[in-house]
This record gives C-alpha cells, structure tokens and sequence, in this order.
C-alpha cells in the first residue's frame, strides 16, 4: 500500500502539486442515502408534485457545494468544474437515494466535488424535514465511478 | 406528522422566522463513520503519533466548516458559535467514528452545524486517504443530542 | 442634508461603529422588476407548474445572498438574520416582480440585506432564461418599507 | 424559442455541461443606473474630488463580486476571469450610470460576471448613501455587449 | 505559564468555549508597517491626492477581511463586528504604517480582527505596487491595546 | 520608475487584463517571521512533538487561505493553483519561520498567494499563542523568488 499523498516526508500536510499531470476531461459519480420514516418520504414527494420541494433546494445545495469543495476540503484543488449534475431516486423503503456526477477538464480528478455534493444535498434533506423527523440517517456516501485520470478507470463493484 | 417548517404556504422555501423564540444555551452532538480498509486505519493512526494527522487535518477542516454552515444549508441561520469540538474514536471493525459537539447562545439550534462539521471532517478522511483506498464508504451521519431549544431534549436511543 | 454616514472626517471609509445603538427588532422590505419578453415569461409561468423551476431557483439565490451581504457590500455589517422571504408576482406587462422581507434583532438594519437578496434573486432569473432572451432588463431595485431603527418608520410613498 | 438550458429534461436544474464548448477569449459589458436626488449625486461628485468616495468603494465591491459571481449564481460555472473594469459616469438627470467589462479565456460566457458587478457596485453606492436619500432606485441593470462565444457577437440596439 | 487554550487536553485543536463569558463590548487595536523605497511611497501618496488610490483599496480589503476573520483563522470565532476603522500614516524612512481599530460586542474579543484586519491592508498596498517594487517588506504586525474582555486591559510599552 | 499597473488613466482602479499573457508554469516563494518569548516557542516546540500542534493547524491555515487570494486581495486574480507548500524552522532566537511555496499554471503569478499563506499561517501562530503571549509581532513577510513570468526571475538578495 503506497504513501498518502498528502502528506510530505516529514510528516507535514501539503497540497499535492499536480502541475506535471495532463490536463484531460474527467468525470466522477457519487452517491448518499438518506433514511427516514416512510411518512418523511411520503412528505417530499408530496411537495415534490407541487411547486417548492426539498429536492430541489437540496439539488440546489448540491450544487453549490460543489463549487465551494476547495474551500471545505483542505487540501483540495480550486478546479473551474464544467457540469455538476444531481439525481435523486428512492432507494427501498423509505430511503432517498442522491446521485451527483461532476465533470471537469484539469490536471487533477473531481472525487471530492462528487462526494461533497452529495453530502451537502443529503444534509439539505435533513434540514429541510427535521422538524418532522430528527432520527433521519445519512449514510453510504461513496465514489460509484471515476474516469479521465492518470490512475485510470475505476468503478465500483455492485454490492449493495 | 406536523408541516415541513422551511416551506410556507405556497410552497415556497424561506428561512423560517425564529425572532420571536428566546435566546438560549443551545448544544447539538452528531457523529459519522467511515469505513475503510484495516490497513487504511492502521496508516491514519501509525500517522498519527507522528506529527502531522489526517485526524488533525479533519478536525480543523469540521471546525471551520460548522462555522460555514449557513452558507452551505440554504435555509440555515446564520449563527455565531460559542464553541466547536471534534473527537474521534475507532468504531468495530476498521471504521473511524467522528463524533463532534457544536455550542451557540442563539434563538435557533445547531443540529445542522454538527452534523455538518462530522460530514466534512469525515469527507476530509476521505480525500486524505483516497490514494490508497477509494472505496471508502461515509455513514451514520446523524443527531446524536439537542438541547436548550424549546422543542426540548433530544437524545437518539441507543441502537447500533 | 447630512453627511454621508460611511466616511469619515478625513474621508476614509469606515464602517460605522454601531455599538451604542438599541438591539431591536427590525424589518426591512425590498422589490425588484424583471422586464422580459411575454414569451420568456410564460415559459417561466410553465416551468414552474412542473417541478424545478426558475422561481424556486431564483428564490434560493436570494436567501443565500442575503445572508452573504456583509461581505458583498463593503461597509456592511454581519448580521445574524431572524428570517428571509422572497416573493414573486406579475408586475403588468410581462414584468416578473421580486418582493423581499428580511427580519433582524440586532444594533443595525437590513436594508441592505433585502436589497441585495432581490438584485440577486432577479440576477439569477436572468441566468436562468438568458438562453432564450439576452435583452431582459432588472430595474426597479428600491426599498419599499424599513421598520425598527432608530430613524423611525420608512415607507415609500406608492407611486409606480 | 428554445429550451431554457438550465433545466435538466425532468425539470430538475443542472450546471449546463460545457466541456465540449471550446476555449475563447469571450468579453461582456454590462450596465446599471442609480436614480438619485440632486443634491445626492452632488455629494458624491464632490466627495470624489477629495481623497475616499463613493465611487471608488462601489468600484472596488463590483470587482470582488465579479469574482464571486459563480457562488451567488448558483448555476453560474467559476471561472478564472481575465480582467474586469468599472467606470461611471452620470446618466442623465440625477442618475449615476455604472458600466461594466469582463473578459475571459474560458469555454462560457461572462455575462452574469458583468452584470453582477454592475449590481454589486449599485447596491454599494446606495449603501454609501442611504443615510441621506433612502429613495434612491436601482434600474436598468441589462447586458450591453458579448463576444467571443458560440452563439456569436450580441450587442445591444441603443434605445435609450 | 499557562496552556495554550486552543489545544484540549489530548493536544486535539478545538474552538474553545466561550458562552460562560459575559457579553461586553470589547475593542482591540493592532498595527502594521509596509516598508518600501522612497519613491514608491512618493507615489502612493501623489496617487492619493488625486482620485483612486492605493490607500483607500487597501482600507476597504482590511474592513472587509476583518469580517471574514472566522473564515481564515481556523479556530476563532464568528463575531457581528460593531466598528472596523482603518488608518494610515507614514512611521519614519520610507514607511507606511496602518492601524486598525475593531470594536464589537461579544463574548470574545477582537485581536484576530484587527491584526488580520492590518495583514491584508498592508498585503493590498504590496499588491498594489508590487510592479514597481518588488521588494517591499511587511513588517511589526502586532497588537497594541485590548479592552473590554475578562483578562483586563493590556496596552503594549511604547518602545519602537 | 513604471505606474502603478493597478490603476487605470483616470486613476481608476481595475482588475488589469492579463489576457494577452501568455500560460506558463510560474511559482512564488515568500516567508515571514512570529517573533515570540523563547517559552512560546518551547511550548510549540513541545506540543509539535505530541500529536495536535500549532504548526498544524498554521499550515492548514496558509494553505487555505492561498486559495482564498483573490477574494482578500480586491484586484487580484482567481487561479486554480497547482500546489501550495509550508515549511517552519526555528529563525534564530525565539523566532519561528514561515516559507510558502505556490505553483500555478496560469497567465499570471502567485507572488500574493505565497504571502497571503505566509501572513495567515503566522496569524494563526499568533492565534493559538495569543492566551500566553500576547506581545508576539509578525515580521518580515517579504517575497524570496518569483519565476516563470514574462518579468523574468526574481530572487530577493540574502541580506538578513
């Protein structure tokens, strides 16, 4: 198992240069869920038919959060992302599923844009139903695929 | 089940009006998981006693994201944080438990400053280590504790 | 007429020291008018009867600039706002108009709180139907009423 | 009239995919009018034949919001602008007229760069000086000019 | 000598407590001196006679630092500063001196505000006359009085 | 001696156009000094051989902050930097020493990014240490080197 590449020799953390890689088009996807009780989701879809709904504020928030990932992340890369795009399905039973993918062209990949996305968009839902249902759950944040870079192609294997 | 309180009549999202609520201590605990490898936990922590940490990394990165909460959550309040504090724990098997505790003298609570601060101490995890194991996977992000607000305390009943 | 509260006596700008002003409850409401073609308009009026919509969009943007105010306009002070509202409506012709109310319980108003969170609200309508209409036009950004402050009642004489 | 290309086919907004748009040298001018009193517009001008002024504080607000353009807009791509110029001059009766210049070397357009700055630097002056002319309205906010894209050169009929 | 109070018990950095404090007003000032060969400071104050000028950006970019404060240092706290003042003189050779003043009312004071507050003022004239004079030293950053806080009053010895 | 590239004719300042300059890979070096009582440093010293430590959390600093320039500096560039890199060493008597490195490829240089790193980095020194020693002064933040632009290189003469 190699070093991480965040830290250097001594110990110390470091932004990675990556001023020797290429830039190329890259791409990766994510996903959360976020689990509540059946009446929860019940709720979003409901407003979901009308005008205003929590998906669309959290999308939104998705976003947004997308484009700030340089500033959460520590030793993420400022990157001029090219598309962010957010889904959201039902997952069994009363989970809500929300899929991001993030595209770029740069020297260096857009996991952390994916994943920040989605958990944002994911802590939005929270926000917007806790008055109603404070036990909701955020859980399998993770890297589905990611594409374009040195490291080559990687996916994940369906499992879950 | 009571009404959404982020979206009023129409449907339309707002930031909910707390200006008549009083001002009090406030205090909201949340945690987060991440899985990783056996080997991934055990670089974390050999890193760990030597001098910089991915622990460190992430807990600053949590920190000053709690204090961004309001930016990132589009309905949130903006709050001015008494104080902020992130531990962390092993959590069974080769898991990392972040567990954080956000305190404001405000009229509004700060659940989402928790739990926002355990989601990007926890997605810095993640980007610290991604070189060595991208399947990682973020979980359990949820309320812990609440109180001081007037809807009472809140405690999550043991579980898992 | 007075001075001009910003500058002092050398004239540097300065942000007013408000320390020994009453903490108070305090309202400020704004407006802003996007001009646009019928078309553009109903197509707007269309969207938003389906799901995402440019209003919902536009409404968020405003209630995220608003709490970003104070590091937009350059002698702002930050302000923990008590809520944030946006409203929109038909304003005759094929006019779009943008109504904001911005609540506060602090030692300074949110006037311009309200006015920035209807000048990006309309921005971002722009944005969103720039598309297909390049020649929109955002006009009439003015305050219509502020309530709380030391300086007594201010309402704009109704007129247009 | 097409598509408004912010909304993703299901009506979910999205950041528009610009990876397969080329990389150009693209310019957008902006404008925006602030109609005051006499005796405001006065005080400006004689306030900007001293050391510290209005204008320049109004100047300097619509740069740094130039900048912040793609975290106000929330569909707006972040991009590493080139240059951005404000100049002003009066427009007429009372009113101060602010134009705005935005150039970039990038594979979207400026125009939400240039008009935010037009906005940003309206609500400063009427920041600098509502203490004395709380009437002041903000109009006329329209994009004047775009070249360099796709979509080919825009400019603006003079009408008024 | 006493721990420092960023660090708990177990060395982890955290945002200390502050809501045990009682609120008052608070005010702390803090100075820095740009060194520079005669003739760029010739030319920053020939500058300054006439319309822009090097000074005023500089004003604004501390003013608007100081409220960003939370943002930058990682563990200080949020504060809805009441008074930011900025000045500027000329401290002996060829020497400009800034000293800010930052006043708020709060649980914790205001020393990061105004040293951070004096860094950027002083930054933005390097910035600004940087293509003249790549030499310039920033220098003597440091706190000269505080008030207001629970430790009492501290005033640095004149001795430079 | 040139003009000052900030301001244009009128005395305008602006954002200058780099449009015309060509991409290259260019990087900056900058340092600064905390001068502090040798009990300070010994206790930096100590807690840096522990787990959690101020060098730490002034390195996260800095490195976040150089990607937040352009938002602090009003008339500088946004640039999506390569790498950015902190080192301390001890500066002969009780003073600690910062050196920054950025790299960019871009059609400008990161010469403020270096010291904007630099000066946040020992901000944050001062903040960790402020409750033991409140007499610390920040000096000698100054640019070392500075290559890859069409100014060719610079490196500051070693004097000191």
């Amino acid at each position: 198992m190699s070093e991480l590449s965040h830290l250097a020799d001594a110990g110390a953390s470091r932004m990675v240069d990556v001023s020797e890689k290429p830039v190329t088009r890259r791409i990766a996807r994510a996903e959360a869920v976020v689990e509540m009780q059946p009446a929860t989701l019940a709720l979003i879809q409901d407003r979901s038919l009308a005008k205003g709904d929590v998906l669309e504020v959290a999308r939104l928030a998705g976003i947004m959060a997308a484009k700030q990932t340089a500033h959460l992340i520590p030793l993420c890369h400022i990157l001029p992302l090219d598309a962010v795009q957010i889904d959201f399905d039902t997952a069994g039973g009363a989970s809500l599923r929300i899929e991001t993918q993030v595209t770029v062209t740069a020297r260096t990949g857009v996991e952390m844009e994916a994943l920040t996305a989605a958990s944002v968009a994911a802590l939005t839902v929270y926000d917007m139903c806790k008055s109603v249902d404070k036990g909701m759950t955020i859980g399998r944040i993770r890297l589905l695929e990611k594409s374009g870079g040195r490291s080559g192609h990687y996916e994940r294997e369906p499992q879950l």
